[in-house]
């Protein structure tokens, strides 16, 4: 989630050149189409064009097609003509690094959104644009990456379970949502016991790596809430697309799905916070070990310098030092010293430096 | 309220299965209901399903059920069947870290939101998640606990104390979110009692723990603003369902809880800008401290070093030093030291470092 | 202004119960009625119940009644009979830590906010609520403490002074109104003048006494902050309640309250940014303070430590040592010494640390 | 711009006294009276009442009725007088710490700013309020100050030059208004330069006293921003005011107008952000100077006390110490220090601290 | 990007005199028309006032005329005259200093943005105000630069490349705004690379210069803010334009760049919140290196203080000192100063300073 930018090449070209924008997360482009309702089932996968035609032809109550991977341009282009397109959608699609957003074209919702998923188990978090088109009977979902997190519904769908079957396009739609939300709640869990480490590991012993750990967590933290607000104001853009959600028990599932985003929205504000807290102790603990380097600086000095001047006192060369005659003098002065060191540290320790 | 989502083990799961999401509170589960009305009063509780349906099929004007525990799912089943409830409030019901909302379905309105309560005298916040379903003739409050705050409400229904009997369920539902809020108060109380205390001890001595102890409340206080914000919202959402709060007289008392959950917000605001006041007043102190410690060593340092310069003076071997024969050379030095001393002591009392 | 809820209390009794709640700021309760009209004025006063109902049955075009502490709730209560105030009016001037709001019943308005006068000559500011019920021909005033700031204004209601005797209860509304707002002023000023006094006692010499100021004057700015906000919502509720304030002149006025709340809320603002620079200015001279203590070590240190070495140089006790033996050694070294410190001296002058 | 506010001196005066509130910045009042038309044009002044009243009778077809000074209410009673004033107005023109506002009265539209302009050439920032009154054929203006800043525009009106004498009043107003405005222009002009100078000081050198004036700087630009968010508001107001500005070419130059203004605001949100910029840098500098003292004190430190060592070894007396009788003892000792006093340079150099 | 306003020498004029305010950017002006449709396509230019109203007499159905240069005020006096501009329109264009903004004239819709280019490959930004008015079959882009960032645009209209030529002026109108947008992009990108590269170099060694260059990147941020935030509403007021932008197709471009544009603004936000990440990390730093400094100090001191001490005790003159006598008693003393400089240094070691 670094460079939320890179669309630079494009300046320059005309409107409407279609060209994939954005680091290519996948070199492969796959297909798999599903036709389903109440008593059909069927899935077939391809990345052929040819193919692809003649699979898009089969009849089924709801198709739904899934694209992984946006590196063969013209299997999308197949799929854009056989379902009427507009330009601009396929541009949105190729572009991935769109901001999320839901669009009403004449026959067909488009919405896109940002998909998180951990990369490995440190919590690293990989984001790859997740496009959706709602039409009447059918859904569209490209993702970028080979590995979608859509395939464990394809699954249930086969074995027929879920509401999924018995429900049409918009019903599928809202699913599909749901599983990409559900991912932001894996992400943030993940992140929140990352956050709790390193709140400990502070508290410990603070060291300069922590602070960029701390920025770069807020930075991910911003670059989320990026994610999520325009979210939160997309999904807002289907429920009132009267079009394709006129099933109010579907509506009803949407503002599930909304509020669930809200909930994300607040648990990163949380985190946001936790963080501005853990900076706040790196940086007061770094004045801490100051303090503490000062009071150890200051209990050498201040017990050693006196001592030192004592000794310095009895090597002066002065004939007439009656100190210096005595048969005692030597452990009187060895004395003296002992009990300036020990009411001075008695001095300090009264000041709890010690 | 340290972890707010832990939803993430439904990732993966169809939309619509019904499993509890979020920490068990409680072991148990307990249905009450109360049925009532000008004239009549009944109580009943059980944790049996068969029980609890022929409970539920007794006759009352208004009907009060309450859940306390979510671990028995199947009472809750029943009693939704019972009522007509949709699938999803259900599931809101057992997802236990739900934001704050309102929502209006066919024949109720659901309600959810955080009540809290204070664990110890110590001021541990203890949060759990309150429902109310408001039907027409009918309230059902779900909490997660096994001890309810609304015992005693349901005492002096019995005891035909107070407006309730006369009025319906409306008026019930009111008086619940009336008891509810009213808690946020005594915590809020309890919170601000330990502020003034902490308060008082960063000004006496201020150590490390306290800074974890201000951004542990710190947190604390986001978490409560994010119930009160959406609390206030579900608020609004109730006083403006038009199907349900028909009564005027009903309206003006919500607008009065209403009024009551603004100024807990406002009250929130005002103790993180205490927090913020005393994370201030933390930090100066830390930097007091180190003034504080430079000025110990520096006086010690200033003082003593000339001193030891005298003394090395007089221990120089030069064979032509007149001090040296003098009979009161020795005492002559001393003298020298000490003027010194007086003289560095004196600058430093009239800098105000003593 | 420290405590902002004492409401816990009522947690626990049923919705209607009428008690005090807040900190009771008067032992007694004293009614004031005034009947005027253009030619009438009479003006009585009393603390029992029986003798109120009299009064209030007397005839008047217009009538003042004002109420100053909330000792003895039986009063209230007759009052409030006698007008047929809703319960939930009562409960709300009775709860002394109301946010300020402005309620619409079926025959009057409702508003309440707090007044702030300066408690003494150092501007620590007193705060009481006063709640204002507003009919079509008489004013409900009732304030928390013994002597009301509104005496001012009977007595020149008595004079037939000002333009209230000809108005109706609208503009004996806006005129106790303004004089709530201008007590405002009043406050805000003294605060402006302590802000001053503060800004240059920290200039002159920071001590943590004053960080410890400066927060509380801060606390102090939000709570009239949020005194002042809803003030205003207030205001614009009254100006939007189309059935007291019919006359467009007594609007017009209204809209100037309003537009001075609005610059008490500018001011509020200015001094809290006022509090903030005095925040940095401080901790930044705590931070200058530093330096000068480690220039003052610093300078010692280097001067005297070379001087030391000197000193121990000529206190080796090497059998050949040309210097030992000059007639002019010793005042060799002392001059050697004198020209060391007047160097450093110089080096310090030219760093512009001396 | 440093008492936003002196009203409190009315606190407990009927509403409706006429009074001059806030600082007086004139002892004289001076009207002057402009006549004109396409074809028309005369201009009269006068301090006194009788010959305004008479001035204020001569026909034209616009007339633009200027007051210089608010000391002699009466004459502004006078006028108020002839052009029929509300009352509200009259105190608010004499109320000279008003917020800028804008309010429509029965045939007259009021609308009050704060008018800035520069004191000297340092950048000092005076401010003055000027109340406009926009009636159907005359514009009344009212400032503070004697010499005003419409002088310019008298004698532009009076060679016919401009757009204004063919048009009428509302054009009038906007040309007044236009002035006004770009006077903050000026202001911020030179605000911006200072600010420019002041960072290069604050690089070169900072002292304490730069602190000071950053945050001067930071309050003068809140209160101009003050000054700047109603004025918006104003001519927002002033816009959609339907009565008075009817010419649609007159709203286009009332937009512009108000597009210089949010640029005004913009202005000073950057110069804001430039303050807290070198708020930055002083700070920052200031814990730089320290740890440029702390180096030094290092290295002065670290380098001599190795050397006084040496000297105190070879100053020991015991009778068995080979190198005392060197016959090159003494040199090599000082050879000694000064390889040890190379090596330790040689260290503080290569950490770059020399 | 630096002094947003040069406004000032306008205050004092008339409004309406036409003068170019703002730094003048080219000393020259030169018109280029293009005159295109379906099948027709010519391209003039012109810096000659009587050449420049010849070809715009020349017939096409659309026409393009582009202005490179304010130096001429004649020559865009012509182009007024012939699109009957508004004076207001002129004034705007000639102001350099305009806020981005659209407005809607009786014939046309004027928009102007600031247009960014990279002015070297360090990333410094170039800015100048661009405007558009779009006609009903015409469309005018005035830049104040020489070189223009639409020149490659005419090359593809000549080529009849892209779907320009098919369409009218409103398509005309959306490609120039992409283009401008398009280069935002390049400009970010840039900044990124930069910002990380500044990132880099405070982690490896913080000097003070970076401050300054954070503090010049923030308000860089801030002046793109400033130029994204109104261009996003100048957007949306030609969307809503309903006259020009009729077309629904040209609609759902628009609404791409608008897109394009938010993008723009979370990506500022962004990259400033990776300032004040790296504004914490500098100041950070310069702390630790203090603690640095602090501790080579305390390592010294606290060593070859207890050394000296040693050498000072047996520096001392007393009769009776028994080590003084012994054979080995000088390795003795050399010995114990070794130990306990080992000592000391384990002690550190385990602190781990060393």
């Amino acid at each position: 989630m670094k460079k939320p930018i890179r669309q630079s090449n494009k300046a320059g070209l005309p409107p409407g050149t279609l060209l994939h924008v954005g680091e290519l997360k996948s070199n492969t482009s796959m297909v798999t189409v599903c036709g389903f309702g109440e008593s059909i089932f069927w899935e077939k996968s391809t990345d052929n064009v040819e193919e692809c035609r003649k699979i898009l032809r089969e009849a089924a109550p709801t198709l739904w097609v899934n694209i992984d991977g946006l590196a063969q341009v013209d299997l999308l282009q197949e799929i854009s003509t056989f379902f009427n397109l507009h330009p601009l959608t396929i541009e949105d699609i190729l572009n991935t690094s769109q901001r999320p957003k839901q669009e009403e074209y004449d026959h067909y919702s488009y919405f896109t959104c940002r998909a998180l998923s951990l990369a490995d188990s440190n919590g690293a978090i990989e984001s790859e644009q997740v496009s959706l088109i709602i039409g009447n009977n059918y859904v569209l979902s490209i993702s970028e990456r080979e590995t979608d997190i859509f395939t464990a519904k394809r699954k249930r769908l086969k074995m027929n379970k879920g509401a999924v079957r018995l429900k049409g396009a918009d019903y599928l739609a809202y699913s599909l949502l749901d599983i990409i939300v559900d991912h932001y709640f894996v992400v943030l869990e993940k992140t929140g016991e990352n956050l709790e480490d390193l709140e400990e590991l502070i508290l410990q012993k603070p060291t300069e790596i922590y602070l960029q750990t701390i920025h770069a967590l807020k930075r991910e933290m911003i670059a989320m809430r990026q994610a999520a607000w325009p979210l939160r104001e997309a999904i807002i853009g289907l429920e009132q697309s009267n079009r394709v959600f006129v099933d109010p028990d579907v509506s009803l599932h949407l503002r599930d799905v909304y509020s669930h985003v809200v909930q994300i929205i607040d648990t990163i504000e949380i985190y946001r916070e936790m963080l501005s807290g853990m900076l706040d102790i790196y940086l007061s603990s770094v004045n801490n070990k100051l303090n503490e380097v000062m009071k150890i600086l200051t209990i050498f000095a201040a017990i050693f310098i006196p001592l030192t001047l004592i000794s310095g006192i009895y090597g002066m060369n002065f004939k007439f030092m009656p100190e210096l005659e005595w048969l005692y003098g030597y452990p009187f002065a060895l004395g003296l010293m002992a009990a300036t060191a020990i009411v001075l540290l008695g001095y300090f320790k009264r000041k709890r430096w010690l």
